[in-house]
């Protein structure tokens, strides 16, 4: 951490060519002494660390058989299949953590929120693998973990308790889940979500895929509880699709509304699912962050991890096509990530992390559309990746 | 062409693994013969080549200054913004042509359909340059050109004497465009590009942008002409979104009466446009194509005209996950491509055209789901390109 780093020429979020210098792990002055090493970023765009908002990590299959998807349509089928492939072939939390936090590095994504399943049938041992890579990676990778009751809470007796077990455990965020259509009662659900937050003196992050008129109302209700507890810049929901379903007078008033309260709102930008107005929440300034959601499972089959591809995936869901939209979405994954997820010391800033992505684009909109792979990713200054290739070794810290 | 390949264990289409001979460029039985040349397809997925069935090649951007996209949001800014492209960023319709056909080879398109823009300003001098690159590639890719009132027919006076130019400069198929909002006046736009296309004997592919009960009407139209003029099997409507627009009753309706006239559907399954109902269109039997679209244009700056990335943006946009949807949407990037745009010598049966792509993945869905990149193209029985990397050599064919 002591290592003096001076990285040449490189374009801070695609702006004016910098000289920039890491000494002791954070974005400092340039000194006296000489640098240690130099890197020539050759022009290239600097982003300070992707931000990966909302992924599964214990659910991801990268490395295993491949899954023949028989999955029907709707989310009860998908919650189902969810549960008994965990089941059924031995999804190993720390494992496959692992594999995708590895994956994602070499496209510099440097911090990660993941939900992490808790349930009557697997308990707390998702959220304890998962714990287990957090730590194994904590100089390389900041991974938040979400207690996540993807089986519904109140209607499956004994969540509740398994929840307060696995921030007791050590996860760092409560979450929870469509309190309406899963959970069949939306005040004793956020009620109960928001007391297990206090008691643990934790953020809250929401899957909140309620349609329409009923995702306003619980929109509603997360905005009074988050007031009523003083709990502005700690609440994320997550989808938030019904943001996209609403008249515009309504949309815009809900909008301001959870923007006053400084909740974070996650979007995937999914091609299936209601595109939110990401224009009219910058204009309001309602923090915006993305993610990956889960990748490479039993939900979804495909996806890699990658938060440049994921900006062109909101960009192209959003019919956005010009530079200076390119560049806000990918804003949402790097800035409005860091903002909504909480980090602290993100940027380009002297005393921030000397974090950064180098990417081979001439503009921030080149690179959301053309999602260039040999990028070089430095963290606390030091190199891990170069050219897309890994360089670090990382050898004999998992076993993978 | 006389070169006999022995092709190993390979998978067509994913189904059990196979040895396939190609003879004089087709699909053969083993003869008595050794062969030439042994390749080991390791199990690998084989495909008879993918199709392109809807780009743009005279108007990529590829190798070319990064565009600064500042376009307006609706069809016609972008339509202005493109004609100002054209004549302002000197795009050379031959070298960018070129530059497309080459780099999608890679990924195993063998057969690329392309609109390629007539108007009062350019005249047919994209025609002309695709023209050229069309010969140029004859042996590696079979590339098919529309002459394509991008800027409107009838309301820019000569565009049609232009069109007429573009089919006996050697266009291969009559374009049209939105006959009632960009050409005003439905009956007559169809009307001219039918009496054309009889004409000139040649099929028809028209730009369906027309929302709603607008596009089923024009659809109508469609359906009148080819039944009269007998153009069955010999007309495709691109985008038709309006298929994904209609109460149920008449989108089936009208799915029937276009699969009646073996009318084919181009869709690209763009995340921001109506989607298809792709499974109801395969029920009807309505043949479907799928293409990329423009890639690195002035009008989206993304695409890397990769087919089967977009089997999986059709299976994405409609919300599938399941193993058997994936295939179904690599089959419209495959066969659904070649029945569209008429191929014939299309598959794996003896006497076929002994093209094939071969894609590392276990099953279809997998392919769709991973898009691997290291694929091995072979086009009647040559190897073009091995592991993802171009080993014919094609220096001298083109300037580039």
């Amino acid at each position: 951490m002591t290592q003096n780093l001076l990285i040449r020429n490189a374009r801070p979020l695609g702006g004016a060519p910098v000289d920039l210098v890491i000494r002791d792990g954070r974005f400092s002055p340039p000194g006296d002494q000489p640098p240690a090493e130099v890197i020539d970023a050759a022009g290239f765009i600097a982003l300070p660390g992707l931000v990966e908002a909302h992924t599964h990590l214990d659910k991801t299959l990268i490395g295993m058989d491949w899954y023949e998807n028989r999955v029907g349509p709707t989310r009860n089928d998908r919650i189902l299949a969810d549960r008994e492939a965990k089941r059924d072939l031995g999804i190993d939390a720390r494992r496959q953590s692992a594999r995708q936090v590895l994956q994602t590095l070499k496209y510099g994504v440097l911090h990660i929120r993941s939900h992490v399943d808790v349930d009557t049938e697997i308990g707390t041992a998702n959220i304890e693998g998962v714990i287990e890579t957090r730590e194994a990676v904590r100089d390389l990778v900041d991974v938040q973990i979400v207690a996540f009751p993807q089986s519904g809470m109140l209607p499956r007796a004994g969540t509740l308790d398994l929840m307060d077990t696995a921030m007791r455990a050590g996860a760092d965020i409560v979450g929870g889940i469509d309190p309406a259509t899963i959970d069949r009662d939306p005040v004793r659900h956020l009620d109960e979500i928001f007391a297990l937050a206090e008691r643990y003196g934790k953020p809250i992050d929401i899957h909140l895929h309620e349609p329409g008129d009923l995702g306003a109302f619980c929109l509603e209700l997360i905005v009074e509880r988050t007031r009523a507890l003083a709990m502005q810049g700690r609440v994320m929901v997550s989808h938030a699709y019904c943001l996209g379903m609403l008249d515009p007078a309504r949309q815009r008033a809900l909008i301001e509304a959870m923007a006053a309260e400084n909740i974070s709102v996650m979007t995937v930008g999914s091609p299936a699912a209601p595109a939110l107005p990401l224009r009219l929440m910058r204009e309001c300034g309602l923090t915006t962050a993305s993610g990956s959601d889960g990748i490479q499972g039993t939900w979804e089959p495909w996806g890699n991890g990658d938060m440049v591809e994921r900006a062109k995936y909101l960009a192209q869901r959003n019919g956005m096509t010009n530079d200076a939209d390119l560049a806000e979405t990918m804003r949402i994954c790097t800035v409005g990530g860091a903002e909504g997820i909480g980090l602290s010391g993100y940027g380009f800033a002297e005393g921030d992390f000397g974090d950064l992505v180098l990417v081979p684009a001439r503009t921030l909109a080149e690179a959301v559309a053309l999602t260039p792979q040999k990028r070089t990713v430095i963290r606390r200054g030091r190199m891990l990746v170069r050219d897309g290739e890994q360089v670090a070794d990382l050898s004999g810290r998992f076993s993978l």
